[in-house]
C-alpha cells in the first residue's frame, strides 16, 4: 500500500509541514527509516533525530519547532496514539487466524465454537468451555472446564486458563501467562500448613491485555476480577481475590497481594509490591518498586519503600543525599559547643 | 449436601451461638454469601462486615463478641483452619482425576505408572520416569528421563519436570512452573563466560506446594532441596544448591541466590532477595522486599534494604519519616551558634 | 572413564600437589565426594572442607596452602573454570539430541531443517522458519513463522518464541522462556488505553543463554537485541527496543524498561530494576535490587534505590545505620545549648 502524505494527514487528523505529494509506503523506527517511509517522536529525549532521520515524514507533538529539518511533519495533538493508527494503516492491526480446529487440538464435550474461531495444533480445551466469535487460541494453549472466552479475543502459545475463568470480549493474553492458578492460602494447625481450598473464580473483563508469563490466582472464595481496558505487562503476580478496577496500568514484575483492590485509572509502575488487604484509590500512581503498606486515598502519587506520597518522599531522598553534609555539620556545631565551653568562664 | 449448624459446629470442633437447627448448605465468602451459606472471618479488620452479611453463619475466633449481630457466630480457635475444612466438606478438596493416559500423551520406555495415576493430553513423559499412585499429570506437562513423582502428586497444565528431579508425596505444582532448570554459572576465561555444566538434581519432599512460574534451578552438583511441607507461592526464584527447609512459606516473586541454606519454619515475605551462600536460621522472618546479604540466625526477623534486625530496622525508619524535622532542628542549633557567637563578647 | 591425577592436572593445565598415580573417575560437590572422585573449592568461605572433604583430589586456586590437607589437590589460575573442563570430561557437556522430528510434531510450509535437527514430540513449528544445524527443539515448544536458530541451538521444554525471532548459533533457552510477546504500548485517547502495534523484531546472538520463564519483547519497531555472549537467568524481563551488549550477565528477576540500552560486559545483580530510555555504559555494575533511574557512564559501580555511585551509596547506607547516633548527639547539642542560654547572663 503507498498514501501520499496528503491523504495520510487526512486519515491522521494531523496538520502537514512538507510536501502533499510526498509518498509513503511504511513505517519505521526513527534511526531506522528510509525514504518513502513514515516515523514519530514522542520523547522530546529524541529531538534531535529529526534532523539527522532519513524518514521522509516523522508524526511529532504540535508544538515542535519545524525549523531547521528538512523531513516532512505531521504534527498532532496525540503522536503516539496518530502513529499507531498509521502502524494498523502499514502493518495490519492483527493477523486474523483462519477459522477451524486444528487435527491436533483435543477438544472435551459440550465445547461450543462460535463462528470464526481458531484453535491451534496441540491445544487443550475442556469440557463445556465457550470460546466467542473469531477467537483464537494459539498452539500448545490449555484452557480449562467451564471456561469461557467472548468475542475476538486472541490466546497466544502455551497459555494455562484454569477451570471456571470468565473471559470478556477482545481480550488478549500473552504466552506462558497463567490465569486460575491457585490463590496462596494455608491455615497453620498442630504446626503443618493445612491448602484452604481455592473453589473462587476468575473475572477478566473486556479489553484487557495480559503480559507473558503473568498469574493470576483464581479467588479463594468469590472471584479476582480484572477490570475492562486494564492493560498487565510481563511477569506481573496478581494474587487471589484482588479487584483491579476500568483502564489501569500495571507495569513488569508488579506484585499484588490477595484481597487488594485498586480503583479506576491507577497506573502501578514496575517491580512495585503491594500487601494484601488494601484499598488503594482510583487515578492513583505507584513509583517503580515502591512497597506499599497502607491504603492510598483517590488520585495520590506514592513512592519508596515504604510508600509515601510523592513530596514526602522526594524530601527523605532529598535530605538522604545530603546526609554526609548533615553529619559533617552536626561535628561541627559539636567542635564549636565544645570550644565555647572551654573558653566560656 | 445440607448439614444443621449444629452438626457443622461438632464437625469443625467449635462452638455455636445460634440456632443449631439452621440448614446449611455451602460456604461464600462473607460479602457475598446468602442464606444456607457458611462464611468465616479471620481478618479483624473485616468485623463490621458480621453486622451486614446474609450470610446464615459466620466462622469467627473464640474472642468475637457476639453484641448486636444477628447471623449465627461458630466460634473456634483457628477460624482459618475450621474454613478450610468446611470448604472441604462442602466444595470438595480436590478434583479426582480418572485413571489412564490419554491417547495424546507421549511415553518412554521403561515409564512406570503406579495404580491410579492420570496423564492427561499431550503430556511427555521421558523414559525411566516414574509416576507414584494416584498422582496426575496434567495436559501439555513435560517430564524429564528418570525423575519420578511419589504417592497423589498433581501436576498442573503447562509444567516442566527436567530430568533426575525427585519428587516426594502429595506435592502439587502449578501451571508454567519449570523445576530442574540449570544453574547460572559461569566461569570467565579469556574474556568469555564459560558454562559449567550442571549435573546436579533436585529433590521435592512430600507435601510441598510450588505456584505457578516459579522456577527451581538443578544443583551444579549435588541437589537442591525443598523440605517437607514448605509452601511456595507464585513467579519465586531458586537457585542451584540452594537447601530450604521443612513448612516454609516462600511468598510470590522472592529471589533465593545459589547455595542459600534456610532453617525450618521460615516465612519469606514478597518480593524479598537473598544473595548466595548465606545460612537464614529457623523460624526466621523475612519482610516484603527486604534485600538479606548476611547470615541471620534462628527466631530472628529481618527487614529491610540492605536487611536488618526488625527493630533496628523499624527505628530507621521512624527516623527517615522525621529526617525533614532533624534538618530543622539542626537549622536551628546553627542559628542559636551563630548568635550566640554574635553577642559573645 | 577413569584418569590418573597426573592425566587430569596435564590435561587442565594445573599444578599437581599429591600422587599422580591416584584414579580419578567422577566428580561431585565437596561434602559429597568419595574415594575415586574429584571436587573444587572455588569460594574461600568453604576453605575448612579441604580437611574434611572425602574427595580424592580437589582444584583449588593457586595461592591455598596444603598445609594440614591430606587430600591431593590440583592448584589452577580458574578453579572454576578448570572444574568446568573436569566436568565435561566426566559428565559430558550436553547430551545430544538424535536427528529426527518426533511423529507427533506438527511442522508448518517451507520450513528448513538443517542436518541434525531433533524435533521433540508435540512442538509446534510455524511456516517459514530455519533450524540451523545440529539444532534441538525439545517437546512442547513453539516457534513461530519466520524465526530462525543458528547452529547448535538448545530449546528445552515448553518454550515460546514467536515470529520473526532472530537466533544465533549456540544460543540455549530454557523452559517457559517467552522470547518476542509484545512491547507493553498504549496511546492513551479518549480515556483508553489504544495498542500501539508491536511490529518489530527481537535479534539474540551467538553464545547468548536464556533461563527459565525469562521475557524477552519485540520491538515496537526495529529490534530487541541480546549480544553475543550475554548469559540471563531465570524470570528476567527486557522490555521493547531494548538493547545488550555482549558478554553481560543479567542476574534472575531483573526488570529493563523499554529502550534502555546497555554496554558490553556490564553485569545487573538479581531484582534490579532499570526505567526505560536510559543509555547504560559498558563494564558497569549494578548492585542487587536497585532501581535505576539515571544514565550510568563506563565502568561505574551503582548501588541503591535510587542507584548511586557505589562510595557515595554505602555511604548513605553507613550514615543510616548511625541514625540513631546522630539523633542523640543532635538531642546532646540541643541539651547543651539550652543549658548555656539559661547560664548566660
Amino acid at each position: 500500500m503507498e498514501k501520499s502524505l496528503a491523504q495520510l494527514t487526512e486519515y491522521l487528523e494531523g496538520e502537514l509541514v512538507g510536501d502533499p505529494a510526498t509518498k509513503i509506503r511504511g513505517v519505521a523506527a526513527i534511526e531506522e527509516a528510509g525514504k518513502g517511509e513514515l516515523s514519530f517522536l514522542a520523547n522530546p529525549k529524541y529531538a534531535h533525530l529529526l534532523k539527522t532521520t532519513s524518514a521522509s515524514a516523522v508524526i511529532v507533538a504540535r508544538e515542535t519547532s519545524a525549523e531547521g529539518i528538512k523531513t516532512s511533519l505531521i504534527k498532532h495533538g496525540n503522536p503516539y496514539f496518530a502513529f499507531a493508527k498509521a502502524v494498523e494503516l502499514f502493518a495490519g492491526a492483527r493477523k486474523i487466524s483462519p477459522e477451524g480446529v486444528h487435527g491436533t487440538a483435543v477438544l472435551g464435550e459440550g465445547v461450543k465454537l462460535e463462528r470464526g474461531v481458531h484453535v491451534g495444533p496441540q491445544v487443550v480445551v475442556e469440557n463445556g468451555v465457550r470460546l466467542g466469535r473469531d477467537s483464537a487460541v494459539l498452539a500448545g494453549s490449555f484452557i480449562g472446564a467451564d471456561s469461557s472466552l467472548g468475542e475476538g479475543c486472541l490466546v497466544y502459545p502455551n497459555v494455562t486458563i484454569r477451570e471456571n475463568v470468565q473471559i470478556g470480549k477482545n481480550v488478549i493474553i500473552h504466552s506462558g501467562a497463567v490465569i486460575g492458578s491457585d490463590g496462596f492460602g494455608y491455615a497453620r494447625e498442630k504446626g503443618v500448613h493445612q491448602k484452604i481450598p481455592q473453589i473462587g473464580g476468575v473475572k477478566i473483563e473486556d479489553e484487557v491485555e495480559i503480559g507473558a508469563n503473568v498469574t493470576i490466582d483464581r479467588a479463594a472464595l468469590g472471584t479476582t476480577r480484572i477490570g475492562k481496558g486494564t492493560k498487565i505487562d510481563n511477569l506481573v503476580q496478581i494474587g487471589h481475590n484482588v479487584d483491579i478496577g476500568k483502564r489501569c496500568i500495571i507495569v513488569a514484575q508488579v506484585g499484588i497481594g490477595g484481597s487488594t483492590k485498586i480503583g479506576d485509572d491507577s497506573i502501578i509502575a514496575g517491580q512495585a509490591g503491594l500487601v494484601g488487604h488494601l484499598n488503594i484509590g482510583k487515578k492513583v500512581v505507584i513509583g517503580a518498586q515502591s512497597g506499599v503498606t497502607k491504603d492510598i486515598p483517590d488520585q495520590t502519587t506514592a513512592f519508596g519503600f515504604p510508600a509515601r506520597e510523592i513530596r514526602k518522599a522526594r524530601r527523605i531522598e532529598a535530605h538522604l543525599s545530603r546526609l554526609d553534609l548533615y553529619v559533617q555539620r552536626l561535628k561541627e556545631v559539636e567542635r564549636k559547643l565544645k570550644e565555647m565551653g572551654r573558653t566560656s568562664p
